[in-house]
């Protein structure tokens, strides 16, 4: 929703005096479209050292610097939650990143399964995506993005700690609500990722996989077939209800 | 996900040996765009009458004729839920009711509330985007989407035995899930609408209203801030896993 003050992501540290200088596309953003002048007042964050208040000390057309003041907010961590998800197409791959940003998860990792169409992302597009969502929402915190990766090597190196909830479309509603999947596992505030499928769903190989593996909750979204960025948040909110922050 | 046959909405009704005139455009779509020739299979639904396996009759540029053999499915009526947000943003606004026809809601009311920019709306195209979600998700109904109308006249002629979920940005998350809520009004398996304010979020004699109302229940999504359109996913999905059909 709308913030008061424009709202930076910045790769530089943020701390008291520090100063922040600027790259050719902040300066272009802040002085040539957001018409931001000298002593103007705007947030900046880096990820790491919370939310900051700071000044413009220097305009230019190809660059500039920031003076940063004081702390407005600490940096508030999400959840230890991964989303995995396999590339859709663009738009609806956007919006899941955007989503998984603005949500509140740890770190977004494309995977390719057996049904995925894409061969490669753009994952700097897709982090900057994941910038912008945390510039509008008020985070402090950007997850990172992954290259994408097999999702079969990515099960066969999974940490056996970390448990997977994973939407399977074929499960009926009763069977397996997520509070069930977790009794059964133990796993209330522990590590967790969300794996969601691509359009088509998961080859029968993979489900048969994935329902075989020891930290891996199948969960039901319901009667209706969901689209898979709409799984994606549906799966989320209910993570983040049933054992996350919210 | 992916289906294996074209699945078409039409509005004529449907039953045993009845013929379906096609419109220019349909005849387009099947013909031209999915190349279906004579005796090629298709299913229809029309949100009344379930899904129905029908084969082309008749092909030609600019029209033609379909013939339904049988039901495949019967009709699935969503629980009933209403959605009601200010419109925001083109992209965002279609976003959301493609949403809400796949998670099921029973009807989409668009609404004026004091911080919404939009002064209107195209009903008919918002229509077939849930008449597209439905197509492409399997879905045998679609909630009518209704003329955009301002909140306070809404709020002045609710039918009072439907309960509100009120997304209020400023709630604390501990003081008020969607369980809470529930049980302080009795209303598991009543009628319910969830209400999304615009981005910026409601004004403040808005929101004293909002809580003054007997049949509103303020519903907290978490301690980030999320966009209006997350927020619709957030809340459905909330609804449909607690009181709804999930």
């Amino acid at each position: 929703m709308k913030q008061a003050k424009v709202r930076l992501y910045v790769e530089h540290a943020l701390g008291e005096g520090q100063t922040v200088p600027l790259t050719r596309d902040q300066a272009h953003y802040l002085f040539g479209v957001m018409r931001l002048g000298p002593e103007a007042e705007l947030l900046l964050f880096n990820g790491r050292n919370g939310e900051w208040l700071a000044t413009v000390a220097e305009a230019g057309k190809r660059g500039g610097c920031l003076l940063c003041h004081r702390q407005t907010r600490p940096l508030q961590c999400p959840p230890d939650l991964w989303l995995l998800f396999a590339p859709i197409r663009k738009a609806r791959t956007d919006f899941m990143v955007e989503k998984a940003a603005e949500m509140g998860v740890a770190r977004i990792l494309p995977v390719k399964s057996a049904h995925t169409n894409a061969e490669r992302i753009r994952r700097d597009r897709l982090q900057a995506h994941a910038i912008e969502a945390a510039e509008q929402c008020g985070g402090t915190f950007v997850p990172p993005v992954g290259e994408l990766r097999p999702l079969e090597r990515v099960l066969a190196e999974w940490p056996e700690d970390r448990l997977i909830m994973f939407c399977d479309e074929t499960l009926a509603g009763a069977r397996a609500g997520l509070g069930a999947a977790v009794r059964g596992k133990g796993g209330q505030g522990g590590k967790w990722a969300i794996l969601i499928g691509p359009e088509g769903g998961f080859s029968p190989a993979e489900r048969a996989r994935l329902h075989a593996l020891p930290f891996a909750c199948p969960v039901s979204l319901g009667p209706r077939i969901l689209r898979a960025d709409t799984a994606a948040v549906a799966a989320m909110t209910l993570w983040q209800s049933t054992l996350g922050d919210w």
